[in-house]
């Protein structure tokens, strides 16, 4: 029997006792019915990315016998994709799926919630938000912007990005006109880089045109699908801005405060799902998309060291300057860090080495 | 009002209307209320991973507003560790959190549930569960099993454990008493240990009295509590046999068979939330304890390449005599080695130069 075949005997039998025997109000208490709509910040085509909301909303629905449901929709088809937070927390949707540091504008703060550039891994953002008081910290936050924000998904570490040309310097970056947004592009512009905005959507013919020097995107399997190795072949790593990209599920702080206890747990547990499955996504799809590329003309290089200490330094320095003016960013920013100082101890010996070991088979064809 | 109350209300109503009013029987199959015995293969002194359980049942409790509840027994309130996957497939508990690898004695195929030495790290063992197939894989066996399993729970790489003397040959593993279990004891027979089966309590004493020359167990802070560092002073790393080592709740296949739907989801999503909590702690705790036990005397030691070799060649030959034996392990270990290659290739770009890149930072105190 399904609930809506109990409700109707139910009523009957409630009308035939009397109104008092069935307390309908009661039921709804229990196990509303409720159907809510997420604004994702991310187009269907970033199935990864998107996927983890439509994972997130599958789950809970399954979890709550379709009693709590979310509808996905697509960046633009409620509002745009930076639009996301905003539309949650004033209400338009009940939730959003999205990176908190497209809001850096509005409070710098919102940068920490998705990637702390030259701090943490993805491994490490998840044990600084499950264990070491990282959500909590971040929704003290989230809470004064009307959301409260679950961990959602990761990209893992992301790529540095495409450049038409080789960068073997701390000079190459002067005057590069690089497709790379917000915080990550005030850090880069202090070493001579003019940071562009530009949509997904039209950064394929900007780099054609001229009228950009190189872009950042996300890793193999999202950069294949723009085509970027087709006009400019130097595919840099690590992008050190996104050592780990978290996104989040944003729930409007009413909404998220009238939902029964019991749903706000199962929305908690779905959320955790599809954050490991988002990355497990990407730890699948990324090695073949990688191969593909390489074939296609794709040239692998790392940043040299040089530039890593410059863009570190710079970082430093943009960290300095907003840590000075945000006392609610630098209390975060102070605990990612403590934690990371530990955190890459730690992951320097069995972690490290075993992959250490691993890699080098990898390159030898010797697993298994 | 409570569930309780409400039936107790529904009931009285019932009876005024008749008994067809309030199908009782119908609210039963929607959300039963359901209490499960659940037996772990740890004690509660080992927080962590004892600890995943309880989150577990933590979080389905939540979700199903009280109504879904397991209680978690310790290793040897029913009955003892290395027996809770068979309590679980016999009946005597509906759930057991074990490691699947203490039954590779009834077939090798459980070895790879938890940690198939030099194959997968924990990341690339999450990716392959949740989106290479890997959990669709290992339920294809378990089922054979009478169990059905879920993720929940993981260790990061583990340390190699503790040695009384430093072991820099091949030749130096000859003849080592070393308290290490099943599989993995089976490669390093091969080089000359002779691996000794002893419980936690007794490791201690074993060490002390000189009975065993070496004992592995997990890592920094479930190592620190028996005091290791005291009797055996060289720490070595990395665990090559545990890579990851993957915990599971083992559902018995009836009882999970026989759960609503809704209550297998709710369980899916709170041991994948249990899954990355406990990876999250050992994360947060091990560094702390890492850097206590070697002011209290540890010497941090990375096994020789040539002993990595010998162990990774004697894997291989362990290996080999199982594929050709048993060709469900040969399946999945296939299926895995499939992944890890792809996987080793990918994880050496973004992710190792980034992870490099900060781990010379801490190093140089310069993270923040």
């Amino acid at each position: 029997m399904d609930r809506r075949s109990f409700i109707k005997k139910a009523s009957v039998g409630a009308g035939a006792a009397g109104a008092t025997a069935l307390a309908a109000p009661a039921i709804a208490q229990e196990a509303p019915t409720i159907n809510w709509r997420l604004t994702s910040s991310f187009p269907q085509s970033l199935d990864t990315i998107f996927g983890a909301a439509e994972t997130m909303a599958e789950h809970l629905a399954a979890a709550t016998d379709g009693k709590f449901n979310v509808d996905v929709y697509a960046a633009g088809e409620i509002v745009g994709g930076l639009e996301a937070k905003n539309a949650a927390a004033d209400g338009t949707v009940e939730m959003a799926h999205t990176a908190s540091y497209y809001y850096w504008g509005q409070d710098a703060t919102f940068q920490l919630g998705t990637a702390t550039p030259f701090v943490m891994n993805s491994r490490m953002q998840n044990a600084w938000f499950y264990q070491g008081g990282g959500t909590e910290m971040l929704n003290e936050f989230y809470h004064t912007q009307n959301v409260h924000g679950l961990p959602c998904g990761n990209t893992g570490a992301q790529m540095g990005g495409w450049f038409a040309k080789e960068i073997n310097t701390v000079e190459d970056l002067a005057g590069l006109k690089m497709r790379i947004g917000g915080f990550a592009g005030n850090i880069l512009a202090k070493l001579g880089v003019s940071p562009q905005q530009i949509a997904g959507g039209e950064i394929y013919s900007a780099l054609e045109r001229g009228t950009i020097d190189a872009t950042e995107w996300v890793g193999p399997y999202d950069d294949q699908k723009l085509g970027f190795n087709q006009v400019a072949q130097y595919y840099y790593y690590p992008g050190w801005w996104e050592g780990g990209a978290a996104l989040h599920t944003m729930i409007n702080l009413d909404k998220w405060n009238e939902l029964p206890a019991h749903y706000q747990a199962a929305l908690t547990d779905a959320c955790a799902y599809a954050n490991t499955s988002m990355l497990a996504s990407y730890d699948v799809l990324n090695p073949t998309a990688l191969k593909q590329l390489v074939a296609d003309g794709a040239i692998l290089r790392p940043f040299s060291q040089d530039i890593l200490t410059a863009c570190h330094e710079a970082a430093n320095e943009v960290y300095a300057e907003v840590n000075a003016a945000n006392p609610t960013f630098k209390a975060i920013y102070d605990s990612q860090v403590a934690y990371a100082r530990d955190a890459y101890l730690w992951a320097q010996l069995s972690e490290y080495t075993f992959d250490t070991y691993m890699m080098i088979q990898q390159r030898n064809s010797n697993i298994g």
